[in-house]
């Protein structure tokens, strides 16, 4: 008999399928109720499990979110792979992965569903802010050499990021809403690079 | 006998006194409960007004969150005069003015409100692309020589705006939060002034 779900990591089928039904029914109450009405209670209720089992798997909430929000493509790769393209066409190379990734199927979703999170929670903010810390600011920053100028230009170029993704996806401004990546990538990335180059003016008053 | 707060544009005295009323009730609930949480009858009953009488003043929800969420600075206002600046410095003109008009007191405040509204619900979401649209979007875009390309420019300085107001106010993402506005203003600037330059690269693939 051919297995054409074959389990991963060693789990046994059952688990694995329990674990998929409670990330599934985790996702359906975030997207649906927000991080803050979302509850574990809830969402145990929604799979069919007892809530000991999911903190068994998840620990808290957060723990459950975090692993829910399991976007379809990693953030960390993507910023990782644009940062080992050539100092002077990283800011390209990043607005072309990022809005690449932010098309692919499922994604929009689950990135306006953090953002809305993000936006009224103050846990899911926390989980946002490690998220970004961690998997995207980071890598940012060490290709700039890392250090507090890195670092402050890194979250300035986050924070364009999540801004086009606020004003495309939620907001869906004027025609940034409607705009293809191709045209998009190099409007972008000229000016992600202003924080790349590191050949920023001097500080005015 | 002086008077220390005279009636303001011939209305009077008591009825600029019930409309103040009415909008810090508004502000309250819909900081509170965000715009879809909010009604025009528990914000009259906690103005102490019939709810006709705020129909009558705004016309609708729509109308008093408008009104509610009136900002200490007028984002009209600023754009406009940052872009009477020679074009080349328009970019430092916008981050250095923006970046003050939100230190202003209360700011803030109203600015986070907005955004959780946005993000939370389409309604108010409207209220803010229609809002951006009018106020921030335009004038750039007119500076900017009008047209699909400059609206599309201006769209993306907007969406950079706005992703410095989500990280800085909202996720609070690493340094961005904690830096002052002279420290940010040359390097926002020039990422904006890419945008405002008209300069960008041709498309690539």
């Amino acid at each position: 008999m051919v297995n054409s779900d074959p389990p991963r990591g060693g789990r046994r089928p059952g688990a694995t399928a329990t674990r998929d039904a409670i990330l599934a029914a985790a996702r359906e109450a975030f997207f649906a109720r927000s991080y803050e009405g979302a509850t574990i209670r809830g969402i145990a209720a929604a799979a069919g499990v007892d809530p000991a089992l999911v903190i068994h798997y998840f620990a808290n909430k957060r723990g459950l979110f975090v692993a829910a929000m399991e976007l379809p493509v990693n953030p960390g790769e993507v910023v990782g792979a644009a940062m080992r393209a050539p100092r002077a066409e990283r800011g390209f190379a990043l607005a072309k992965a990022a809005l690449a990734a932010w098309e692919s199927p499922g994604a929009s979703e689950v990135i306006v569903a953090l953002m809305r999170s993000a936006a009224s929670d103050e846990a899911a903010t926390a989980v946002l802010r490690d998220f970004f810390a961690a998997e995207v600011l980071a890598p940012i920053a060490n290709a700039g050499g890392g250090g507090p100028e890195a670092m402050l230009r890194a979250s300035l170029a986050v924070s364009h990021l999540m801004g086009v993704l606020f004003a495309r996806f939620i907001v869906r401004i004027g025609p940034l809403a409607d705009t293809d990546t191709a045209t998009l990538a190099p409007l972008l990335g000229a000016a992600l690079q202003t924080y790349l180059d590191g050949d920023a003016p001097e500080v005015q008053s």
